[in-house]
Parts: structure tokens; C-alpha cells; sequence
């Protein structure tokens, strides 16, 4: 019998509006399955069962007085400890912030909790958002990292912690550790969804995105948030639309691979893997087509460090001063790379990201997606590293939208996975296809009992 | 009788659809004008009578066969000479560029002859559109600057040479100058116009605008150039209008008159000048209220001059290495500040101007317009200056959209002007108040016979 911590955000929504499910037995579940694994995951930063137990009942009365908010009424998610949480600790993993507790929800948040969702907590992240280890443990394989930033997200996502979860990406960390801990990630196009109260690793980088078990799941959270915000300046004005419309609607989609870089820098395992996944699609139906294209990615990624460091470098200024003792190892060379980089170095690292743009936006015309291994190789037997973000940086840094798949395990039983990209505010076209993979991958392990 | 040259863009491009001008009377009347004044004014870099003669002929023997192409069918324009135009020279009035023609039109003249303007030559601009003083004469008195940077279109307007042209604003080179010589000068909300095709000044904050005798006349021209551009991925995807409609549409508006750093800023002349135009509009039926905030305006020039340095070096990172000596003192100057500018400052800049957009757009919550002087001074009585822009440079770092009209002449027989800033992607409404006052002032002088 399937356990309510197993439903999708989908099912379990649903069945909260026909009251087949309480939104209190719901959390019981989920709560249980966190007494379970938490210990030997630490997926968790801040989470008081209590608090979640009480949300959960008030959504049930109003469930019941006035029927569901939205569409996620009484479904749990996981928050990444940066996004602001009002009157809920926001510690960005950080001993600088251990006790800051917001007095406002971030927008993302806000529209949550307006659609009916309960934030059931706070995940781990790798200290604000960048690239040290956190302790959270990939459940999979408890030697291999479970990747960053987002690793609690991905994680609890992954084993029926919760339904769906928040993480961010500036680099490579909603993708990564989704296709590390075998969930469905999704970063929008970049302006898609506000980042107001959310902690910046890098304001013309940072990209809102979810975790969840499913695609379908993906554009439910994603018609949740979408839109523009006052307050975020880099939010689109562009029309949103309900996603979930996109799930299902697509068939014999054209698939352009993209070899270029991303098939000449994986490892022969996830090369071989990649090329079966392709013959897969294309036997389902697929119109599959390699794509090369006359971009230098290493010039890319350079620039993406740069537009990081600098912006990095310029969001911890005032901390670092004083406390530059309490930055971890990676954000701190981040931070002091960041410092002495000349501001004509920063500006041809935007120019590099404008005409990048221009080149993928031109690359993907043709096609509905591009396809590309979602990691150069599965998560790493390593836990003092959260894995190489460099086929997640080049899509942050264009900001097209990006889907990764789960779509099989290697030899050591960790995940891998595929990634497809779509079109600028085309997010309905990416997900159509992307679910139409997932039908086609049939992906169903999971990683704990 | 009016001679062609006086027409208006609306009058003209009337005249010719209805048949009763033809394009080559007009352009004929035109160059007879510039025959005139070009000697003493020198607003030309680039003029070629036999060629702008064989376009009208082009646009007379179209119109006859097949039609007007489209709103401007027939009208000459003046095009600021850092604009790209096919086959026609750009010089950036810069000896590096002295022989330079481009193989493709700007987005902005594209679209002015696919409306079927007719591209009459270049206009003079201070050396890539900066500070050092062009060689261009202020019609109203020669002793005084024409400002600057756009200084050719600006003149040109003033006198009859055309009825409309195109400058371009990075501080205050539209508006400044509009002001300096009696003209109505539009910067649009910034995104609103493409920039591709245009030697840039800073990405950032370059913004297109026009100088006519007419507010209508600037609304046609904005219908014209409005909207997205895939080759200039700042351009906005926000729904453009026929900006015309905007014409004869506002009654009764409500003025927020900013006193705030501009009547702190200017000197006594535009003070007691810029009371009385505001006693005018309010004795004519506007609601005027007086708008306080708390805003260090002063920090956002300090800023403005951030970004443009730096990305102004990075411009001309390339040309700077080898021809240094082939740049004008105020631009090199510019360059030089910008190369040493350490990335976190260009950074902290972007937060500040961020910071600012926030501001302006809460301060014109509830108001048609705010108002200003356009300059904290007419034009100086000093051709080793092109005046002073900070009246103009904080709107361009907002960007939001700007209007100035002219409104009446100092002692030194020399223009002066007030400034209308309106909501982002809101110019109907400005342009709609912007006609309205225009109305009011009812300014008709020109500077030569």
C-alpha cells in the first residue's frame, strides 16, 4: 500500500481536495519518514515537528470552513535555508546568520504558503550557496556526495522527506544534486521566478528552482511561483501560464543533442549511458538530431566565475570585513577572487554571457529541447567535494530553462541522469517534453525502503 | 507662408500621404536650409545632397506606385553618427573610426525606412558620444555650448535642417542638449528602443532617443523604433503602442514636481523660471504637488559615472591599447578611471542603481509625471564645456522615460526647459502630459530666421 510520504505533490494535492487524505495524516507521514532517515541524512537545518503538526491541522480546519486555497492546500515543502522565512530561523548554513530570524517571506515563499502549501522546514545548504561540503549525506551511497548547493532539497525530495522542495542555482546546484540523488530538478529561465528575500550568491546568476519526484510536480510548483515581482528587478514581465497544462501534451518531440563540450567532457560511463538513453527516445518516437556548435565553454565557464566572484565578493563585502574567520574555505576564495578582479574583467565576463545567449538561444531554434548528460559523471566517491557544476554553469549563465531527469544507475548504485534545455520562457515546451521522457526513461527506484 | 523645412514630422508625413508635398520639395527645402547653416552651424559630419536628393526621388516614384511604406513615408531624418548605417560612413566623429562603413543598419534606422524615412546623413557627436566639446554651434548665441553628446541632431532640430533626429543618452546627451536649443527631446524608458547597431558609450545605461519640435512628433517617432529586438537582449518584450494616440489625450494632470536635489541644484534664473512655468500648468488646470525624497542623489551620479567608466573601458579596451593618442581628453579620462575601478565597486554600483529604480518608481506612484528643471542652468556661455548633465544622469540610471520641452529664453537670449519623467514602459501617459504642458508653454520662438 502506497504510504502518503510516497504521493507526488500531484496526488497528494488532489486527494486533499476530495478529502480522500487529511493534510494532518499527510505530515504524520512525512514526519515519521524524517524520524526515520534524518539522522543518518541530515537533510534538515530547521525542523520543529511541532510547528509542522499545527500547520497541517489549521490547513485541515480551513480545508474544511472554506475549502482549499489553491493548488497545493495542504501539501509540505522543503525550503533551502537561504530563502527567507518569516518568523522561521534563515541561517544560509552560516554561524553569521545562526540566529537571524526574517520578518518577511521571500516572494517564493509568500506564494507557497498563498497556494495552500505549508513550509515544513528548512533544508541544508552548502554555506551560502557555494561550493564547501555540507553534512548532508547522498542516500544512495553514503560515500559519494550527495552534490551542493541545494543538498538537503535534493535529498529529502529524494526519499519521501517531502513532496517537493526549493534549492537555488548560480552555478550548477538545483540540476547537480538532482541528477545526483535521482529527483526531477527544474530551473526556470532566468526572471522567471522573483528571488526577493532570498539570500544572493550572485544577483545576475541566481536562478529559483524545485526538486521533486516528478515533472508534472515541477510545473505544479512552477505555475505556483512564476511571475514578476516589484521587487526583483530581473523578473520578466512576460506572461506565466499553468504549466501543468504542458504535462502530457507533447509527443515525437525533436531532440537536438547537443555533443559539443558536453559528450566530450563526461566519462565513458555516462557517454554510454547518455547514448542508450538517446536510442531509447528516438525508438519512442523521438526526432533526434546531434547538434555542434562553434561555442568555447571553457570561455564560458570562466566568465561565469568571474560574474560570481565579483557579485560574490560584493554580497559579503561588510561580513568579510569583520568576520572573515566565519566563511568557509570556497566561499572565502570566492570572496577574495572576487575582491581583486578588475570591474573591465567583470564587464567583458557580461559580454561573453550576451553574445553565450544569443549563440544557445540561436542553437535551440529547431528544435523543442537540447539534450546533454546532466553531470560529466555521477556523484563522486568523495564527500570533501559536491561534485563539477560545469554542465549546469553554461545554462545558469544564458539562462535557459533546464530539466534534469533521473535516468538510471551506475555501477556503484548512484544515480545518473539526463538534462534538457528549452527555449527562453518556454517553459510549457520544455516540461511537455521532459514528461514525455520521464514516460519513456520508466525511472522508478528510490533510494531507501 | 510656411516654407517645407518648417513642417513638423506629422505635418509632412501628412502632406506627403495626402499627395500635396512631394519628398522632393521637401528634402529640396531641407538641404536649401542646410546650405544655409551648415557653414556657421556645422551639425553635419556626413551630408551627401546628391544622395539624399536620389532617396526623395525613390520615395516619390514609391509613393506613387505603390503607396506609402509606412507612417514616416518621405520624411528626412538627422542620425547621431555613432548610429550604424549601411553604406553609409560612422565615424563616431573618432579619427579611428574616420573611414569606417558599416555593412548593416542599426535596429533603430531599420526601422526608421521600413516606415520609409529617408537616412539624410550622419549627425556630429562629441568623440563617441562623451564630454569633449564637438565643433557644433549653439544657434541661439554662438558664444554658448550646443552641449553635447548629441549635439549635430539637437541643432539641427532647432533649425530646420529636419524635422527629427536621433541622439543618444548615457547621462544626459538628449535631453541636455533638447534643452540647450529649444528642441523637445525624448529619452523612452530604458529597453524600450534597441541599441543594436549603436557604438556604445556603457550597455547598461545607453539609452535611444529623439529631438523634434513636437511632442507629437516624438510619439511617431517612438511608434516607429519601440519593442524587442532579439539582437539587443536588454530590449524589453513589453507590448509597444502607437504612441500617437497618447496626443491630445490628458487633461487636468497630476504633477509631482521634484525638489529634491533639482531645485536644490540649480541656479536662481531656473528657479524663479521653473515657479513660474509650474504657477502656468497649475493656473491651467493641472494638479501640481510638491515631492520630497529621501534619495542621495548625489550618490547615484557617483555611481552613474561607475558604470559608465568601466564599461566605457571596456568598449574601448581593444582600441585603447594600440591608439590611445587618437582620444579625446575627457573620453580618455574616462577610460583610464574605468580600467583602475575594482569589479565589487562597478558592482556595488549596479546595487545602487537598483536600489534608486526602486525609489523613482514608488516617488511617481500616484502622479501622471514628476517634474524638474531640465538643466540646473542654460546652456554656459563656454564652447570649452558641454554643460553640465545631472539633472539628466540620475533618470537615465533609473530608466525611467524623460521628456523636456522647451520653455522659455534666459537673458542671454539662450533656451530653457523643464524635465517630465514618467512610470517605466508608461510613455503615453508621459507623452500625453508631455503634449498637454506643451500646449501651456506654448513656446514658438526659433533661433534663426
Amino acid at each position: 500500500m502506497t504510504e502518503p510520504y510516497q504521493l507526488s505533490v500531484a496526488q497528494a494535492a488532489s486527494q486533499i481536495r476530495a478529502k480522500q487524505l487529511s493534510p494532518v495524516a499527510l505530515m504524520e507521514s512525512l514526519l515519521a519518514r524524517c524520524a526515520a532517515l534524518e539522522p543518518r541524512l541530515k537533510a534538515w537545518v530547521t525542523l520543529d515537528p511541532n510547528g509542522a503538526m499545527e500547520s497541517a491541522r489549521q490547513r485541515e480546519s480551513e480545508l474544511m470552513r472554506e475549502g482549499p486555497r489553491g493548488p497545493l492546500h495542504g501539501v509540505p515543502v522543503g525550503i533551502k535555508d537561504i530563502y527567507n522565512t518569516q518568523d522561521m530561523r534563515t541561517t544560509c548554513c552560516s554561524p553569521i546568520y545562526a540566529d537571524f530570524v526574517p520578518d518577511h517571506d521571500s516572494t517564493a515563499v509568500a506564494l507557497l504558503k498563498r497556494a495552500g502549501a505549508i513550509i515544513m522546514g528548512k533544508t541544508v545548504t552548502t554555506q551560502f550557496a557555494c561550493g564547501d561540503p555540507s553534512p548532508t549525506v547522498n542516500p544512495w551511497n553514503a560515500l559519494h556526495t550527495p552534490g551542493g548547493s541545494s543538498s538537503g532539497s535534493a535529498v529529502g525530495a529524494a526519499t519521501g522527506m517531502f513532496p517537493a522542495s526549493l534549492g537555488t542555482q548560480t552555478g550548477g546546484s538545483v540540476l547537480r544534486p538532482a541528477a545526483y540523488n535521482g529527483v526531477v530538478g527544474l530551473k526556470p529561465t532566468f526572471g522567471r521566478i522573483s528571488r526577493y528575500g532570498v539570500y544572493p550568491v550572485s544577483w545576475s546568476l541566481d536562478t529559483m528552482g524545485t526538486f521533486t519526484r516528478s515533472v508534472e510536480d515541477a510545473a505544479l510548483m512552477l505555475t505556483v511561483m512564476a511571475g514578476h515581482d516589484i521587487n526583483d528587478s530581473h523578473t520578466s514581465p512576460r506572461e506565466t501560464a499553468d504549466y501543468s497544462q504542458a504535462i502530457g501534451s507533447h509527443t515525437q518531440p525533436r531532440i537536438g543533442v547537443l555533443r559539443t563540450f558536453f559528450f566530450e567532457r563526461c566519462n565513458d560511463e555516462v557517454l554510454r549511458h547518455t547514448e542508450a538513453v538517446i536510442d531509447s527516445l528516438r525508438s519512442a518516437g523521438a526526432v533526434v538530431e546531434d547538434v555542434q556548435i562553434p561555442v568555447d565553454f571553457d570561455t564560458v565557464l570562466a566568465a561565469q566565475r568571474v560574474l560570481m566572484s565579483v557579485e560574490g565578493a560584493a554580497v559579503h563585502e561588510e561580513n568579510f570585513r569583520t568576520r572573515a574567520d566565519d566563511f568557509a574555505p570556497v566561499v572565502r576564495e570566492m570572496i577574495e577572487m572576487g575582491m581583486i578582479t578588475p570591474g573591465v574583467t567583470y564587464v567583458q565576463a557580461q559580454r561573453t554571457r550576451r553574445r553565450f545567449r544569443r549563440e544557445m538561444e540561436q542553437a535551440i531554434q529547431g528544435f523543442d529541447v537540447l539534450l546533454t548528460p546532466s553531470t560529466p559523471a555521477a556523484a563522486p566517491r568523495d564527500r570533501s567535494t559536491t561534485g563539477d557544476p560545469m554542465f549546469q554553469a553554461p545554462w545558469t549563465t544564458c539562462g535557459l530553462p533546464t530539466v534534469s531527469l533521473p535516468s538510471g544507475l551506475n555501477g556503484d548504485g548512484v544515480p545518473l541522469g539526463i538534462q534538457l534545455a528549452g527555449a527562453p520562457f518556454d517553459e510549457e515546451r520544455l516540461l511537455g517534453v521532459a514528461h514525455w521522457c520521464e514516460r519513456v526513461l520508466d525511472f522508478t527506484l528510490t533510494p531507501v525502503g
